[in-house]
This record gives C-alpha cells, structure tokens and sequence, in this order.
C-alpha cells in the first residue's frame, strides 16, 4: 500500500478557496479521503459554519487521540501583490506557495495523512479522531466548539489531542505550545458632569478620570510570569472624547484596554479588579464609570508531562531538536479543547501566515507528516 | 437742558443689529449722540471691525478719565425661542428685551449718557474718552487693541479706565473687577510605536504615556490662590486616539488641557512646566510629545487703590452697597488697557447674557448711568 502524500493533499486543499466561512470544497475533499481509508464521517454544521468529525476505531474508547485543525483561510488580501496566484498551489523549487500553506492546510493534510496510514499499516488498540473546522479565523463559535458540543452530546471524546497549528517561530522543530495567555478586553465610558473649563469645580471632570483610570491599570504590575507562562500584560488601546471646544469640560469619555494574562489570573478576578479600579475613580472624581467586559479565552495549560514528552520526543527524533515548551502568542481552539482532555500544539514554521506569498516548503510537510505518524505510534506501541 | 434718556438710547442700540462683526449702526448712532454734545469722534476701524473712539476736552490731558464697552453682541441663537424680538427693544412691566440688553448695549447707554450730562453741566478740567469697539465677542484682535493702537500713535491716553461689562452676579451693586485670570490651552501630540496589544514590550504605548501626562497636569495643584485672586485650575479637556482594534496598540494620541491662571503664574512659566512634564513622560515612556500652547491673555490686577476706591464709593452711594472686589470670570478687554493705565470694571447684573430672552430691568440701566455720572463727578472734583 502506497503512502498519502501530505504535499499533494495540502495542494488539493489549498486549491480550495475557503475563505471563512466558506467550505469551499475542503471538508469534503478530507471526508473523501478519510471515508476511503476507514473513518466514520460525520458533518457536524452550525451556524453557517461547516465542520468535519472522523473517527477510525472504536468509538468512546478510552485510548482516543485526536487531531485538531481548521481549513478557513483568512482573505487574500491585496491579490496583485501575490506573486502566485493564492489558490493556485504552484510549487517552485521546492516551496509551495497559497493561502493556508502554512496556516493551516499543510498542518490538516499532515496529520490526516499520517492517520490514514498509520491506521492503514499498523491498526492500533484504540481509536484515532480528526475534529477539522471551517471556522477558526472567524468569530470560531460555530467552529471547535461546535464539534466539542457534538462530540459530548454523542458520547464521542478524545484521551489526548494535538492542534495542529504552526508553532514554530524560525525552525521546524523549536517549538510547541502547552498553553496560551487569556485575552480580555475592558470597555470604560466615564460619564461626569459637562462644565466651563474656567469652573472646573463646577463639572466633574471625566477626561481627568479617564486619565486617572488608565494610568493606574497600565501601571499596575498584573504578576511577574509563572512557571510556564511570561508575565500578564495590560495595554491602554484607547481614549476618547471628541470634544472640539477648549473651554468645556465634556460629559463624557471612552476608553479602552486588552489584557493577556496567565495561570496567575481568570477573566472573573481580573474583571472585579477592574470594576474595583473603576468604583476607586468613581469616588474620587464624583463621575460615574459604566465597564463593558469580553474574556475571549482564558489562560489554559497543559502542563509539562506525558503528553508534552510524548510529542517532544517525536519531534527529537526527526528534527534533532528539543523543542521549548511555549504559552506564547495569541489564543487558539485549544483553549476550547482543554477543557476535555490534555491538549498541546505542534506545527510548522509559521512566518509567513496571513501574509502575501504565504508559502510553505515542501519538505517541512513531510517531515511534519512524519512527526504526527510517530506520535500516533508511539501513543499506541 | 434735559438729562439724556440712557434706557432710550440702550434701546435704540438694540435696534442695531450688531452682531459681531456687523456693526449694525450702532457706532453711527453713538458718533451722532457724542458728536452733538462735543466729543470729537474718530472711526477706529480695522480688519473689518468698527471702532469708535470719541474724547471731550483736551488731548493729551494728564487727567482723562476713559470708559471701554462694546456694541457687537453674540448671535440671536434660536430666534424661535425667543419670547420678544430679539432686536426689538420691547419694554414689558420695566423690563428691556433684547439681545445685547445686558451685554453690554445699556453699559455704553449708561456711559455714553453719563458722559454727555457730565461734561454738559460740570465741564470738567480734564478729557473724558470713550473708546468703544465692535468686535469684543469675536476674535478682539481689531477691536479695543486697534483702539489702543491707535490712540498710542495719536498721542491720546488714558489716566484711568472703567470698562462697563455687567460685573455683578446677582444684585446690582454687589461687584466689581480688580483683574481677571489669564488663560492658556495646550495641545498635545504623543507619538509611540505601534504594536500589537499582547506583546505591548516591544511597542512604545503613545495613550499610557497620555495618560499619565494628564493625570500629572491635572493632579497638579498649581497654587491655592493669592491676595486677589482664586486658585488656577487646570482643565483636561480631550484625550483622542481614534483607535478601533482592540489588539493594537497606536501610534498616536492627542490631548488638550486648559488652564486658568493667577498672578502666581505666567503663561511663559506654565509653558516651561508643561514641557518639563512632557518631557518627563518622554523619557518614562521612550515616547515623543508634542506641544503647542495658546496663550489667550496674561493674567492681570489693578491693585486695590485710588480707582478701585472711586468706583466702590460711587456704588456705595447710589446702590448702599460695597462692591466686593473680584478677579473671576473669564477674559475681557480690559486685559488690553491694563498695559496702559489702572482699569476696573464695573457694570449691572450678567445674568441673561449671551441667553434666550436677553433682558434688563430698566431701572438698572438709569442706576448704572447715575454711578457712572456719580465716578466723573468724583474723579474730576
Ligand atoms: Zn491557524
Ligand atoms: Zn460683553
């Protein structure tokens, strides 16, 4: 039996233009392969989002690894400045170039390669999972979540997964990810009382609040970093007034921040501080401050154990490198995964993402292919 | 000869519609009115503004009493609103309608009237000049100042100077102003480096470094006032950065402040301190800040003495009451002529200004012409 050839399946997906949320042909086309080499398909849609569930072996078993990835692309962005055309797969002298070779079509056609074939030769004791979405560039409430919402509404579950994201910043190998920062972000309206600026005793001042307000946010250390994770950070992204008028103190200002924030922290506590700052400002400057919060994800970690070493050796062993152990960067589906089973990510160089010439080397593919092959090996031997 | 009619002549101004900078025929009927009891007038026009400078007696005459008033008025605003014709001068139950009716249409009536009685009955040893402007509610760049020019290049001067805007708050009678305090804004521009929000590290944060400036500036208590005068205050009245995405840091933000400042103070010194501050966040925050300042006027004092004294007494005597020496409010022209002789300010109750159903009692108006009469006898006698 012949290998699956990761470059020419990411090839295939790339040639599918699935910009969120369009499918674009790219769940089917991994249905058809998958469903060739074993695996129950099932399409678990919402919300205008399309998403692909497979499954080879038993279903609940207790030995269950599972792959994440997405198929959404983000748009192409200014197509002229493309010097291959951006869903045209092109290959020259040995790279690929597309929207989603590195982030994440490569990443999907990887791991679903080595699955097929690794179920294909070496059937294991235990069952193999693949939770794909169309929806991860998106708002992703329709995406991961909405296969995690099926998966445990159908008595489906994984005893590990692994996101397959890139991850590594320069060289294929140097990094994966145990976890990620939370993000959140806080939108204040300070409302006081308008005034002549001659009589500010008068007014009650809401643009010194605000300045009053974010000085202290911005300059309060939130921790100095934790074991697994850099410090949390706090960045003042926005104030405004609006006020064209020298001589009125104005009614009301806006303002803004977004915090990423660690295991030392939860979007709750870090909201109540918020709201403490705000009540503390509030009696100070006799104005009011309205506080809007969205925690986009909470920090999360798998921490440094069997599935990490599982997935470090692997990478040792076809790259030759000790990758770091990383919570850097933004938020990805893991953070909805963690809450079910162990959760790490592994991937590829990821530099050019989201870029024109977004472009992948080809060999990076099959190494990756055969990084994901001996994790599943490994898991189960 | 019969006493000249100042509530007659108030409303014959308001007829005028003078809005600034139009000068309405309201010079034109206090040239005729001057004229006629032998003040040699002057139209002092300048930059489109209309000026009128008239003097009885001497040129030059070491003992010149001048008064200082404008006829220009602020727009009618919602005309709809009004309950008599902004400009028709109505009369209901001893009460004048109209705009200008308190600022400061009756004021020059009541000078211009005294005046023409004055130097009619008691030819005094000694000028009276009346230098009345068009343009003291716009920009007053062409107004009492080309007055003041004017009269310096044409050898004529003042010994002293009662400018006639409404001064008393409440009742007639209850204040007059020494001086007022100076007036500043300052503009700045921070320039940062733009990042993302959750690697805020690698960014320079232009709206914290605002931020902090404004709440030094304004946490700042520049002095707890002076013999005369209230305590400066400082105003922050913008802070903009127009920003729409949450995770980016800016390149840029804006702020305003205004300050109002004492004779502790000027505006060059402010100046000095507000850059030192603005420095100071410069280095804190590795931030650029720009800063351009508009000084309005100088704070100024015509210390409590022989003019002050003149004017209280005449209140005294024809309201029973002692005027409190005040230097609140905001700007008038009476910043100009302090450069060039003692000025106070006296005049009837503001209440109404610049408002819908502008208005004043008429026996405030023949009161105001009676202390100003009363200030001439005084001075001359
Ligand atoms: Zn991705
Ligand atoms: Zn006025």
């Amino acid at each position: 039996m012949s290998e699956t050839d990761a470059v020419a399946l990411t090839a295939d997906l790339i040639r599918c233009p699935s910009v969120t949320p369009e499918e674009g042909g790219a769940l089917a086309l991994l249905e058809t392969v998958l469903s060739g080499a074993g695996f129950a398909c099932t399409r678990v849609d919402r919300g205008g989002v399309a998403n692909l569930y497979a499954r080879w072996g038993a279903k609940g078993h207790a030995k269950t690894f599972g792959f994440n990835g997405h198929t959404d692309v983000v748009p192409v962005g200014d197509a002229a400045a493309w010097s291959r055309a951006p869903f045209g797969a092109e290959i020259v002298d040995g790279v690929l170039y597309g929207r989603g070779a590195t982030d994440m079509k490569s990443g999907v056609a990887a791991f679903a390669a080595a699955a097929v074939d690794f179920v294909s030769t070496t059937p294991p004791e235990g069952a193999v999972v693949l939770a794909i979405t169309g929806d991860e560039e998106g708002d992703a409430t329709d995406g991961t979540v909405a296969l995690l919402d099926w998966m445990e509404a159908n008595g489906e579950a994984m005893s590990a997964c692994l996101v397959g994201e890139p991850t590594c910043p320069e060289r294929m190998g140097e990094m994966m990810k145990i976890g990620r920062r939370g993000s959140m972000s806080a939108w204040f309206t300070v409302k006081g009382v308008q005034g002549h600026s001659a009589y500010p005793h008068r007014a009650r001042n809401p643009v010194a609040a605000m300045a009053r307000l974010m000085d202290r946010l911005a300059s309060h250390p939130l921790d100095s970093g934790t074991e697994h994770f850099d410090a949390s950070t706090l960045a003042v992204v926005t104030m405004d007034t609006g006020n064209p008028a020298t001589n009125v103190i104005p009614a009301e200002c806006r303002g803004t921040v977004n915090i990423r924030f660690n295991d030392a922290h939860t979007g709750a506590k870090l909201t109540d501080w918020l709201r403490a700052e705000a009540d503390r400002v509030q009696d100070e400057f006799g104005v009011s401050v309205e506080m809007r919060v969205k925690i986009s994800g909470e920090s999360f970690l798998t921490p440094p154990g069997a599935l990490s070493d599982l997935v470090g050796a692997a990478v040792k062993a076809e790259t030759g490198i000790d990758p770091v152990l990383s919570t850097t960067g933004g938020t990805s589906d893991a953070r909805f995964i963690k809450a079910h089973c162990p959760v790490v990510e592994f991937g590829l160089v990821g530099q050019t993402m989201h870029q024109v010439d977004e472009r992948v080397e080809v060999e990076q593919i099959r190494q990756l292919k055969r990084i994901y092959g001996r994790i599943l090996a490994d898991y189960f031997g």
